[in-house]
């Protein structure tokens, strides 16, 4: 069985995250969504169990798809799953640039772990989390770029903020 | 069983191609190499026969994995072998550019393959097939980034040029 | 009157090319797509004639664009029309880096003209001209990118190639 | 009547910004130069009311120019204006990509507005408002890049500082 | 005597650093490395003294190289030592793109001062200080990017965070 | 004494070339500029002679300077040479990543040649030795971006085309 996790901030997930795992859902027999919860990157809109929890919500419909979470190195929690490989969406060339570096120090730290990069689709190039919650907090419609219960939640955090 | 397609020019193959063969075909149950053969990029270094037949010497210790050649749009024939996914490269930042359009392309002409994305190791970064016929045209030692049968018939070619 | 010039090669129009025009039809009073019909980049698919009349067709709905074609520095051609700034469509990063050399280069050889870049829909960002004659060439479907007439014309081409 | 709007941070206006101006104000009928005064993005130089005089105080040789300021979508103050298009400075790469973003989401948010891009004169490609404030900082002259009144008014502040 | 300098933050120097600083110190007759002690980058992991004083045990085996620490601007640092030239590494497309518009806000600063970019070995690609720092603050080994006595500082470091 | 070889097509030479030139010259003991004689680039508008004549009269006031040209690799001539260093110039991305390939390439081929990149002047990051054949081919003035004796032979080339 080929297992492979996809790890990510998911803060939120948006539909071109969701793209990203449907399209590896096919590739492999399992596929775990992790969502990085190391504290370094600033403090997240939504917290650790928000965010599974809206992963969760968006993947029901994909079997072989399981979603948790990890703090320390994303290598070593992909050996812990067994996983292959490590997935990463790349929109434009900004990823391009940082994932690069990422899969070269990820195969140095865990030489059996392979990054494989998926392109969402071309209507999604543009759609990046941070994006959607600028977008969100300064009232603009986001329907089309995250499933609608996300819609919800963003809007719920912006009226309380 | 998981089947994936990594086509390309391999004019010639390069320890760089090498190392994303092993890596992809640890991934999927079987990796077909396929050297494009459409006649539009200039007239090639190597025929076709022989890109097949470095592949071939170059993969015998990979039982999973299969060599063959195509004309005509890489996506047929990635479906007639039955693939989910075609393997694709990236170095850097000039594959990135032309590596995108050609994913996107062709989602949008077969929306069931997936373009997959591998980096390979840092060591071969700078190595591409034209780097290399460059740098031997000119009399200087590759024997560092292909496989020695390749280093011969590289010289070979040269000598007689 | 505010007019603008839309140069390049348009062997053939596309949808992208289409999405700019509509835009910059907005913005301008008039517009004047142009074909550049300077030899030194290879044979073109389509003759100078062809080109023009293929955009004629596409644009027909616009009534305030109009087509020609031009030989020499683009600049001067511009301001025989009288236009203070030249369009350019910008996909990618590609362009980026080529566009950004000629509209510099541009701005030097006729400080007059300023060069305005637009972006055309994300649905277009990986349609070039050169990617669907590549696609078109080898028996892939380019509805999706051409215009219907664009489309015959370029099955009438490789049917007779 | 064609008119513009011109937003950005403005922390503070230079050269480079100006140069875009007198490009803009030459195809617009009117151009309306807006200080974004978004709170998100770290507390900035100079005050919104800082910025604005700046500006107006660079402008007043140019009589179609307006300054104001905005909170909120850009998008939506465009509109408000009877804005056509939205004008964005391209200097350099790590711009396009933000700026290639910025322009698809706003797009999607409201259709009607295009986002346009001018490139400013070679001389001041490297010029950006952070290099200024950061080369002013630390008692490098500036007075090459920003207006003389923007010169004083970073000296002021950083006598203080 | 030709004289350079090679300013740079340093927190903490790396095998890449070292490299850089190995091929510069032939080039040139003196080589003053020089922490950058501005505090606007957020607080550093080590503190100036500590920056230097693992720079000097990293060039204990370079008579030519001096090591040393700068506030202000880097410029009027590189005069006050009769340096001709600044070392800057280049390891990547991000680097380039802020390298760039340093080199040029530099250069105007001081004329006479010119930058110098050195690429390290390729398989430095991808190590930079901050992704040391973050590798060892979860655990990861990053024994083949620092030097030994970096290493245990590293982990002294963290085990104390 | 500190040796460097400034190698390239110098198709024509441009004020470009010339400013990378002046700074390395103060930078180095001894510059030898040296035009790349290798014909796998397409047919060259100038000769050998002619561009090497170009360069020696445009470097004339430099008395540490001296052109010559070779075939072969660059990192051999170096070598025969004494050198310590190739430079570079680097104007854009595009040149980023070629000479990044260029760079690793060389240094795997011969350890003990560095690659120096300088920038040029930010009002020549525009000038390449093929926009100025482009433009010249097409009548336009390039008098501000070459030495008025490459002004002269461009146009005697282009009268005679």
């Amino acid at each position: 069985m080929k297992i492979a996790i996809y790890p990510g901030s998911f803060d939120p997930i948006t539909n071109g995250h969701l793209d990203i795992i449907e399209r590896a859902s096919v590739i492999f027999d399992k596929l775990i969504v992790s969502v990085a919860a190391n504290a370094e990157k600033g403090s997240p809109l939504f917290t650790r169990e928000e965010r599974e929890n809206m992963i969760k919500e968006t993947v029901a419909h994909l079997p072989c798809v399981e979603v948790d979470s990890f703090s320390g190195l994303m290598v070593d929690h992909a050996i812990h799953h067994g996983a292959v490989a490590a997935i990463r969406g790349l929109r434009a060339l900004s990823d391009f640039e940082f994932e690069f570096k990422m899969a070269l120090m990820n195969r140095s730290l865990k030489e059996e772990i392979s990054t494989l990069f998926l392109m969402p689709h071309a209507k999604y190039t543009h759609v990046s989390s941070s994006m959607v919650r600028e977008a969100a907090s300064l009232g603009g419609a986001v329907t089309e770029y995250v499933p609608a219960h996300v819609d919800s939640a963003l809007k719920e955090k912006y009226s309380h903020g």
